[in-house]
């Protein structure tokens, strides 16, 4: 039922997380077998935001923002808080003070499970949320949550110190433990879609490229 | 079943309006108590608007706009239209000659549980709506309902001449016998709110801020 | 069970579907006597595109977007993809690479009841999307469908062939052999309608305009 | 912000509630001009059920029950609570202890725009609830709300001592002040609907049971 | 925008609709290639009902239900009608008045992308509905819709006089046209899904009796 | 991207399991600190049903259901079926079949998070099933996926070996390690329940059972 602080986590190296960045979502979640998306309806408040960085999460309860503060303390330079409600909640939990409260400890960003609000304020301050809802609805500080333990957010596992990659796409979730060998396949991924591209935009076909016509056709597909 | 309109109703003074809109979504909720939040789903059709209006209020038959053209006539200098129709529909009841025509009455928006549609033309004409959806889907001119009574638009109660308080983070009403007390409340946390951000952004916490860690303590959590 | 690959089908002239493009979806779903629009869940990814095309029709299993490939080659300049899944699905049937190549055959967006990933790739690119969802997760090719059959597509039906309608306030479907007739009904609206802006915006009352006063007092609508 | 508890609320006369319950929730929601209906989403969790009561409202914040034992003691013979977070929740609120004190203050049922558990138990007790979804999710005691409010309950107002009718079709609010006419209407309703179920039985249309024919075709329906 | 009734619809031979009725829809969808499902969304008002029936079919627009009078008098024995709104709507279109005159007619039931009421009443009559909603919302009757035009209807194309499956599974629809070599294959499938049966409740594995594990092997599964 | 069949997992002692199954969902939530409940949109396909089992967990395409014949074989007396889709998706994956071949092998249900069809036959088996949706949609046989894997199913993470709590409330997961230790809470709690059960069925409040009053006053509970 909540209750703990975990002081201490691994966190990925830098340039990996970096790496991850640049890649994107699209790109990272094939790269890792086409899993860890977050569910669709986790969007960025505003468009063009990506990042990638370590996930400081958080189990709260509904409508408590109280364990937002406790986690702050736990971020470090380059961490992405990662809420998740122990019961649905769209109400907002969270604003341009905290916003400016993790900045000054050199998080990045948030990723929320429920609601987030002040947006025109985070929007000015380049503030990057990915929320469930943009929802002014005031929270309270009375029940205890937990903060750096398993969640699952948006109908996916996170774990704190994981990787979270997100841009207009959406969010996806990378294992600490996988980032390194993800990242390997996402670049080889970009460079062979590289080529792809130039072959596509001068007017070759997919059915070409990939050779498919033979496939197609022994699964019967017919032209009329 | 409709068809009555109040043409007399009672407005709050314009300075105590517009200082509402000044506040903001956010911090007028927060300053009445946290009550009189419009549904979350309710969105601005364009990012970056916010203002505070008088409501006149129009409960209309699914699917019929009738009684926009009747509402138009009441509204005055700084009103905002406020509709709820009396069954969920989403149609768009509501386009840029209406608004061409709101404006030509000194009318300054909308906020509709229903659609809304030409929001290009309205875009650009920077006519601020808050609407449950974009939908072009015409409506007819058919059956009556009722301007300036009390209606429940997106959960909330809204009566004639409440002051809507709307921006990037949804819409909030505020009574009109309340509005003072409410506006002076605000002003006062926003006050307060700008020590607090300066001393968040020089790094302090809120846990030392806002002396939490006795209190965390007592309620048992633990730091592992 | 899909398998069938139509390969000739009839479009309209070129001349009638810039002109219905002109007119937007709201005027032209007026005009062809309030039917033919998608449902309100079928959003742009990027706000200000408008245009109208020829459909080319894609009927494809969820979770699979073999047949976009075959479609591609189906498309000619001016067309658009119009794709349902054969079960509600959200997945991200397409992205920047397959942009790049329906581009390359001269063709100008998608309009899909599924998701849509690579969303800042293509808005950089201007190509133009109304998608149910924005959703990074992938899809398999094992699974044949139909290309330029008719389908359902958020809620309507839609032939090869027939002409998208397609701007900030959804998605609206012209038939082929009915464009000529909507399009000279969408202008003739407009002319109309810029006659009552113009008396709108000068302050005339749409209850005097559409001379609406008697048949509301018919109905009983009373003024207190 | 909650905190209050009235105490002494007016209540119809008991035949008159009574009178509204046997007429049901279409009738009574047609006999008072087509108003009153609480969202469709609002279901009972078993079929059959069906009564009229005295509302006992509770106002709760989110995921916190602890104003339920508050207004139970409020409840006298006869009455149904109802209750509304404050922002949207299906946490399960109520379940079959409470009930069980319910049951033995004499109160009803319960109507709640948000989460009910124990429903096998409250089931086999005959225990009427309507609700906004079962899950067992539970909840704590730590935000005061308040008690005999005025509320506003799945996209209705409800006044405390406002008569709620539910049945199978959902929850319909008739205020106090209106019952007595409303039950007259209702009456009345019934009585000419067994004539008119009787014609209809024998086979007669409604389009000249009500006299629709010439209607319709001053309107130009097209008979092919 | 309607306006059109159609008297004359061809329909199926009984016998053939009699048969599809008692295969029930997953035979049926699947023996017609997996296509014709109306969304999971249509729900029946009580468990246990089964049937097919030819569609008379009603395009109606949102909140007005005079289109179903007219419907009733084009229905003949062993019709279900099928009603579609031209908007999304939830009102309850239905209750047990036109119940009785439908089965007065030899009207079976109904099907309806929307909601109906007096639903204790219709389980008592035992008149099946399958339904988007239940909601005792009243509709007005003041604007023309078509019957027994194509409609759409959950996400499907309806003619009338097409065959209407239905049963706890939901709603297929299978054209007038194909309905005898339909009927053919969903026996077929029923006598080989017997056998199957029996295999499978002996404890044969689905893995040997559809010989899958070579397939499963070339694709790579691995058991650890 | 799945692929993998775990053969050997662990379970928990049966008369535990069984423990489990006599308490019901709502009290196991509790007892474990209120946390492991799926999402409320899991329901039964029918009323009554309630029991506990271990978890052969399945990770499937969406709209593929090859994995479940190999998780068949997976299953031992007792165990239940807990289907995740990789992209959230209602096709019916499961049917009569199915439910016949796994019976056959002591299997007792079906958790899916998705959908479920042949809900007749199996309602008449007493085949319970808890789902996200009842829709008769086939699917194919092409892609692998996983069994006995951990799986994020309804927004819990349930691992293989987990025990399943499921009744009309819902469904909790419960760690096979914790297993032991929540019975002896829920049923310690069971045994508390009683005694408060019988003090407010003999018109004792919760208010004077609990101690409430003082900490409500001391909150600021106005009572008028």
């Amino acid at each position: 039922m909540g209750g703990v602080v975990v002081q201490n986590i691994a966190r990925a190296p830098q340039e990996i997380i970096d790496g991850l960045g640049q890649c994107g979502v699209a790109t990272v979640h094939e790269a890792q077998g086409r899993k860890g998306l977050l569910a669709s309806y986790m969007r960025p408040i505003y468009g063009g935001a990506r990042l990638a960085a370590s996930a400081v999460t958080i189990s709260a309860p509904p409508g408590d923002n109280w364990m937002v503060h406790v986690a702050i303390e736990q971020a470090q330079a380059g961490d992405i808080l990662v809420l998740a409600p122990t019961s649905p909640c769209e109400d907002g939990y969270f604003g341009d003070l905290l916003a400016t409260s993790l900045l000054a400890r050199g998080g990045r960003g948030l990723i929320i499970d429920a609601g987030v609000r002040d947006v025109r304020d985070l929007t000015q301050m380049q503030f990057p949320v990915w929320s469930k809802a943009i929802f002014a609805q005031g929270t309270v500080k009375e029940t205890l949550g937990s903060v750096n333990v398993p969640i699952v957010c948006a109908g996916e596992l996170v774990n704190p110190g994981d990787i979270m990659v997100a841009d207009d796409d959406g969010v996806c979730v990378v294992r600490r433990e996988e980032a390194e060998a993800v990242l390997a396949k996402a670049r080889d991924r970009e460079a062979k879609e590289e080529d792809k591209r130039q072959r596509l935009a001068a007017g070759e076909l997919g059915l070409d490229i990939y050779d498919m016509r033979g496939r197609l056709a022994d699964k019967g597909l017919k032209y009329v």
